[in-house]
C-alpha cells in the first residue's frame, strides 16, 4: 500500500516549516508545483518549483481566481493509479500524476474576527483550496493529502521508512482529517453567512459543526460502564490545562474545571492567592488568604507561628479545606498562584486526588508527584486561556448551546444596589469582599445553591437543593459545625496519642453533631484520653450566639423571608443576592429587621 | 442589483421539478448547460441542453471525474461582472458568463445508511459538485446558487418579476445555504471518516465532527445573561421531544431529558405506569403506579373513593408528587404514558412548569395547554426514540465524550448477590420493585446520591453532596418528613377554610419540621382553626419507630458503616448499592445487625 511520491502540489497560508519539508521532498526527487507567496517561499530558500500556471499551459487570467480549478490538475490528483483506461486517458491529455497536496486553508474565523467588512470575508472564501484538499483526500487510495504543519514531521518520517512513499494508513487518517477541516472550513462560512442574513442566533438555513481533536482517551466516563470516554479539544484550540502527573478521569475533569475557574476569578475579584477544595463537582471550601486568628488557628490544627510562616497560596488552601473537612476528604483542589513548597506540604498530608494550579515550584512538584505512591494528579492550567464564548452539550439527542457563564462578579455588583437601611455606606470593605467570595463560589456551584463566606473563606456550601430554604438549612448547618470547631470545649478535646489527623477532624465534627449511633460512640469515645463530656444543644445555642459578620450569598432569589430567618440564626449579616421576587421588599425589611445588609447584584448564577 | 440570467449550469440527483424550472428558463433564454443524467432527462423533455464537456471542449476522460474542474466552467462562475480585466480575461480565454447554477448533492448519508462498503461510499464523495457550489456562493453578488427543489418556484418566481434576473437579497440567501449544505455535507463525511479509522470511540489518529441542526433558540441558557443559547439535533436525526405547548428554557429540557429517561426506565423495569417530580435536574419524587392506603389517602389529600378512581399515570404523579412536595412546586413532571384527563386533572392544581409524556389524550391536552395561561410546557417525548450511544459536552475548552449511562436495571442487579444472611430468599418481589425503583431515580440523580422507596415510591432522594453519609442524612430527614405527614396529630390538623391546598402542604411539613421562627409561627398559627399543640420530639421518634420495609439505594458504595446506622434510624429494610469498599464486610455485617438485607449490584451510578 506505498504509494511513492513523484510531484507534490504546495499553496500554503501558514509558512512554518514548509521550506524544510519541501526541502527533504526535493532531496527525494519529487517535483514541487506551487503558486503566488509558497512558490515565492520555496524559490527564496533556493527550491525549484514549477508555478501551476507554467504547469496547466492555462494562461494567469481572472486575477488567478481559477488558477487550479483545471483537469490537469484534478486530474493529475483524481486519477486512479493502475486503472488502465485512467492512464490512457491522463497520458492522452498530458496530464500528469500529482501524489501529494499540502496546502492549508486561511482560517476564516480569523478573517470575520479581524474586523474584515463583508465583501472582504467573501473575498477570502478559498475556492481552490478546498477543491484540491477534496480531490486529493477522495483519492486516498493513491494521494497524501496534508493540511497541517504538525503533520510535517510525521509524512516526512513515514517518506524516510518507505522509500520515499506513503504509506495507505498515513493517507487515510490524512484524508479523514481533510474533510474535518473543509466541514469545519464551510461550518464556519455558513455560521457567519447565516448570521449576515440578520439572524442573531441559529437559524434553520445553518448548521453549526464542532470540530473535536481528541487528546486522550479516558478509562471510563461518570461510570465503570461507561466506555468509551475521552476527552478533545477543539480543533485549532488547545486544552487549558496540562497534565503534568496522574491520571485524570472525567468527574476529576470536571472539577479540575470549575474549581480552577472558581479560583481564577476570585484572584483576579480580590487580589488576593485564592484556593479551593471540590467534591462531586461543587466546592466543598474556597478561600482566599486572610490571616488566621488565633482560635482558628487551634481549630484548624496549626501553631500560630507556622501560620504566619504560611505563603498566601498555602494560607488560602488551608482555609479552603478547612470550611468542611470531612467532605473535602479525597478532594480536587485548585490554586490560584504557583505552588510553592509551602501550599504542597499542606496538601502533602491531606488525602486529596489532585491539583490544578497555573504553576508548581520545582520542590512543590517533587512533593506532589510523589504523592499517592506517584498517582496524585497534577494539571497545569494555562493563565491566559479564553475559551470559546459558547458552549455545546449533547443530553439525550438534544444538543444544548449557551453562552458561557463568564459574567465577572465585582465589587459594582455588591455596591450599586444596596437596598437595606443605611446603603452601601453600611458595607465594609471586608464584607464586600467577602459578598464577592461567596458569590463566585455559588457561581461554580451545583444549583440551586447558597454560600456562607467569613473572612475571605467559604464556611458553608449548600449544593444541589431544590428549594432555596433547603440550601440555607443545609449550608447553615455546615456553618454552625464550622464555627462550633472553635468552641472551647472542642478545642480542648484531649486525643490519645497515634489518632491520625483526619480521624481526630473527623471526630470533633461528631462531636458537635452529637447524633452517634450506639456502636459509633464506642469507636469515638476510645480515641480519647478520657471520654469528653458531651457538648450541650444549650452551650451550642449559646456560643452560636457570638457568630456574627457572616456573609451569605444565593444563586437566585429568595423567594420568602424564610430564608433569611434562618440565616439569622448562624450570624449573618451581609446577603448577596440577585433580587427580582415579588417578595423583595419583605425579604429586604426582614433584612432590615436583624439589621443585615443586603445588596441586589441584579446576576443569577444557576449551574448545571 | 438585479443580475440577468443568460446561462445556467444544472447538475441534479433529484430531478422533481427540474424539467418545468428548465422550461421557463428555457423561454427566458436561458442557454442551458448540463451533465450526465439530468442532460438526458432535460432532452427527453424537449429541451435543447448542452453537454458540459461540449462547452468546456475538454475531452471527456477519468470516467468523468474532471468534467467540470475546469477554467471555462469556474471563471464562467467566478469572473466578476464590470471587472474590465476580468472580462478582457474572459473574452481573451474563450469564457462565457454562467450565471446560475442549479445543483444537489446525493446525501452521502444515505450512501452510508444503505449499506454501502468503504470503496462505495468513498466513490460518491462528490467533487465537482461542491466546487461549483462554492464558486457560485462566493460570486453571489452576480450569480444565482439554487440547491434544493424548494427553492424553484422562488426562483422562477423571482425572475418572472425581475424581466429574467434575480435579486442580491435572493441571491445572498441562496448562497448562506449553499455554505450550509456544503458544510453538513462534508461534515458527514468528516464523521463516517473518523469511525472507519477502526475507532469506536474518539483516538488521537482522528478528529471528530458532530454537525448540529439549530432547531430553535432559547431565550438564554442556564442564566439570562448566558445569551445566545440554542437547541439543536444532531443532523440527520431529530429531536426525542416535541413541543406541543408553552416555550422551553435550557434548565426546563435537561429537567425533561433526564425525567423522561427516569420514567421509560421504571415502566420497562417494572412493567407499572411511572411519574417524576423534577426540580433542578433531579428527582423531588417519583413513583411507579401502586395503590395507595387509606393513612396516605388521608396524607395526600385524596379521598379514598377518588382514589380508587385514579388512574395507573394518575396515581404514579400522585405519588411522584408527594414524595416531597414542598421542593415539587414548580416542578417538572414526566409520565411513562400517554396522559389522561385523570393524570392532567392531577396537575391541573399544582403549581408546576411542564411535562413530557409519549402522549397526550385531547381531554388532558385541553386541561394542560390551558393551565399558567397557556404557558404550561407540554413536551411529546418519541417513545421509540434510540440517541446516540456516545455524547459530547463542552467545558471551558474540555471537549467530554463518553458513552451514554445506558445500563438496563434489572431484578438480577438485585437479586444475583445478596450478601447479608439469608440471601436473596430474604427479598419480597415488592422489595426487588422499590431497590429498582430507588436504583432508576439515584441514576438520574445528581451525585452523590441515595434514595429511600417504599410502595414504588421515592419517599426521600438526597442529591448533590460531597459525602455519602450526608446524602443518607439529607434523605433520611425527607423520609421521617414524608413518613410523619402520616401522623394522626399532623392528620388532624384543623385547617381555616380558604387556606390553600399548597399552603396546607407547606403548614404540615413546617409542623413536622418545627423549627419556626418567632415571625413565622404567628403566619403559621394564623392557618389554623385554633393553635395545634406542638408535635414533640418524643412523639417523633415513638411515630418514626413504626416505619419499615423502606428501601435504600445509593450511587456508590458505603464507605462506612455509618451510613447504614443512620438508615436503621427511618425504617430501612432492605439495601441496594453497587459494592465494592473495602469495608464491605463491616458494612454487610452492620446491615445484618439491623436485619437488613443488602444487595451488591455491582453498578456505579455517579450521575453529572
Amino acid at each position: 500500500d506505498v504509494v511513492p511520491i513523484t510531484r507534490a502540489l504546495i499553496s500554503v497560508s501558514d509558512k512554518s516549516g514548509i521550506v524544510d519539508l519541501c526541502t527533504y521532498l526535493h532531496s527525494r526527487n519529487v517535483e514541487l508545483l506551487s503558486t503566488g507567496g509558497t512558490a515565492r517561499a520555496l524559490r527564496d530558500a533556493g527550491l525549484p518549483c514549477i508555478d501551476v500556471s507554467d504547469y496547466t499551459g492555462s494562461p494567469e487570467c481572472l486575477d488567478g481566481r481559477v488558477k487550479t480549478l483545471h483537469p490537469k490538475v484534478h486530474g493529475g490528483l483524481l486519477g486512479v493509479r493502475g486503472n488502465a483506461r485512467h492512464e490512457r486517458d491522463m497520458a492522452e491529455n498530458g496530464i500528469g500524476l500529482i501524489d501529494m497536496t499540502i496546502l492549508n486553508l486561511y482560517p476564516f474565523g480569523a478573517t470575520v474576527k479581524s474586523g474584515a467588512s463583508f465583501d472582504q470575508c467573501i473575498e477570502n472564501v478559498d475556492i481552490g483550496g478546498p477543491s484540491m484538499l477534496r480531490s486529493t483526500a477522495k483519492n486516498h487510495a493513491y494521494t497524501t493529502i496534508v493540511t497541517n504543519p504538525d503533520q510535517y514531521d510525521e509524512v516526512r518520517a513515514c517518506m524516510e521508512k518507505n522509500d520515499g512513499g506513503t504509506t495507505l494508513s498515513l493517507r487515510k487518517k490524512y484524508a479523514a482529517r481533510a474533510f474535518a477541516l473543509s466541514a469545519a472550513y464551510d461550518s464556519t462560512i455558513a455560521t457567519w453567512f447565516g448570521k449576515q442574513l440578520g439572524d442573531d442566533g441559529p437559524s434553520s438555513s445553518s448548521v453549526v459543526t464542532r470540530v473535536y481533536r481528541p487528546e486522550f482517551p479516558l478509562k471510563y466516563g461518570c461510570n465503570p460502564h461507561q466506555s468509551p470516554a475521552g476527552i478533545s479539544s477543539l480543533l485549532n484550540s488547545e486544552l487549558p490545562f496540562k497534565v503534568l502527573n496522574g491520571t485524570p478521569g472525567y468527574i476529576n475533569l470536571l472539577d479540575a474545571a470549575n474549581a480552577w475557574l472558581l479560583v481564577k476569578e476570585l484572584r483576579e475579584a480580590t487580589g488576593l492567592a485564592a484556593a479551593s477544595s471540590f467534591k462531586h463537582v461543587s466546592p466543598a471550601g474556597a478561600a482566599v488568604a486572610v490571616p488566621l486568628t488565633e482560635v482558628e488557628c487551634a481549630a484548624y490544627e496549626i501553631s500560630v507561628e507556622d501560620a504566619s510562616r504560611l505563603t498566601p497560596s498555602a494560607l488560602a488552601y488551608l482555609r479552603a479545606r478547612n470550611a468542611d473537612p470531612m467532605c473535602s476528604f479525597g478532594d480536587y483542589a485548585a490554586v490560584s498562584d504557583v505552588v510553592d513548597e509551602a501550599t504542597a506540604s499542606i496538601l502533602k498530608r491531606e488525602v486529596s486526588d489532585g491539583i490544578v494550579a497555573p504553576g508548581y515550584t520545582p520542590e512543590a512538584l517533587a512533593i506532589l508527584t510523589s504523592k499517592k505512591g506517584g498517582k496524585f494528579i497534577v494539571l497545569e492550567a494555562r493563565s491566559d486561556y479564553v475559551p470559546e464564548p459558547v458552549e455545546y452539550r449533547e443530553v439525550y439527542g438534544m444538543t444544548f448551546s449557551q453562552r458561557r457563564n463568564d459574567v465577572v462578579i465585582t465589587r459594582e455588583h455588591m455596591t450599586r444596589n444596596v437596598v437595606t437601611k443605611g446603603g452601601a455606606t453600611a458595607l465594609t470593605d471586608d464584607a464586600i469582599r467577602d459578598m464577592i467570595v461567596a458569590s463566585i463560589c455559588v457561581k461554580y456551584t451545583q444549583s440551586n445553591s447558597v454560600g456562607f463566606a467569613k473572612d475571605g473563606m467559604m464556611v458553608g456550601v449548600g449544593a444541589g437543593q431544590q428549594s432555596r430554604v433547603d440550601c440555607v438549612k443545609l449550608a447553615g448547618r455546615k456553618v454552625s459545625t464550622w464555627y462550633l470547631r472553635q468552641h472551647p470545649k472542642v478545642l480542648a478535646l484531649q486525643f490519645k496519642k497515634g489518632v491520625k489527623r483526619q480521624d481526630r477532624v473527623n471526630a470533633r465534627v461528631r462531636y458537635i453533631e452529637g447524633d452517634f449511633t450506639d456502636e459509633e460512640r464506642v469507636r469515638w469515645e476510645a480515641q480519647f484520653e478520657a471520654v469528653p463530656e458531651p457538648l450541650t444543644g444549650a452551650e451550642k445555642d449559646e456560643f452560636m450566639k457570638r457568630a456574627t459578620g457572616i456573609t451569605i450569598s444565593s444563586d437566585a432569589f429568595f423567594p420568602f423571608r424564610d430564608s433569611i430567618d434562618h440565616a439569622s440564626k448562624v450570624g449573618v449579616s451581609y446577603v448577596a443576592q440577585p433580587g427580582g421576587s415579588v417578595q423583595d421588599p419583605e425579604v429586604t425589611s426582614c433584612c432590615d429587621d436583624y439589621g443585615m445588609v443586603m445588596s441586589f447584584t441584579d446576576v443569577r448564577l444557576f449551574h448545571h
